[in-house]
């Protein structure tokens, strides 16, 4: 990839990232975070939440996905950084006989922000939403931004 | 710990082994069985159990570590087996706004079995034992034996 053939505004894709409750019990034991609110819903509602929540850092980490794919190289992310906004509640499935499927879709999309010839490097700026109990798609993650090394 | 001052019959101990929904998502992560039955109540419901259950293989490793510490070394274990017969269902907390506690007693006890002084090892028999979902304790692991190197 060349500085030159890129441009600020262009978009670097988009992508949908399916979570479910197994991922998060997954990242749980992988973090090591094993805060209830990811994994109980019960603990979740009586602190206040709409319900078990996404690690902030499982979205971040998820988001991030789409600018290493695009870098081709996880070591070209210089610096990451992002604002956790609203949380990313994620269903259980429903019904009694329903397999264990549920969860929620992140929405990511990427654009160039800005071009440093000297440094060669652009920074990548995220959109990052999902929806919220009523359905409706929040911003989840603001101001994330990374930092490529091209 | 000296072959001669052991005798057949004898206690090696007994152990009270809390287990919480917190442990199993910590073991569903380090062992990577993500089966919901061990995280989702629904889910455990749905297939026919009386709710969460501990993972066979966290209660068969939690319930030898009587013996591994009773022999003062994991590699003194030269052979453990087990069956399973009963679940051992683990409960959530109950109320709204109790913390996330809740959760399951596992109790241990061994006691020799058997020496071999020409190998120097002795058999050490288990007795695990758990409520149900009634509260009545049941046998959950069978011919639970570990084979002991003094």
């Amino acid at each position: 990839m060349n500085l030159a053939e890129l441009e600020k505004g262009q978009s670097i894709g988009t992508r949908e990232i399916p979570v479910t409750r197994a991922d998060l019990v997954r990242y749980a034991g992988a973090s090591g975070d094993l805060n209830p609110i990811h994994w109980n819903e019960r603990f979740a509602r009586a602190v206040g939440l709409p319900g078990v929540i996404a690690h902030g850092m499982f979205t971040m980490g998820a988001a991030v996905q789409l600018v290493v794919d695009w870098a081709g190289d996880p070591g070209a992310i210089l610096d990451y950084q992002t604002r956790f906004t609203k949380p990313v509640p994620v269903p259980d499935a429903e019904g009694a006989g329903s397999p264990e499927t549920g969860g929620s879709v992140v929405t990511v999309s990427g654009k160039i922000a800005a071009l440093d010839a000297e440094a060669s490097t652009v920074r990548v700026d995220l959109a990052v939403t999902a929806p919220d109990e009523a359905g409706k798609d929040q911003k989840v993650l603001v101001k994330a931004q990374a930092v490529v090394r091209l």
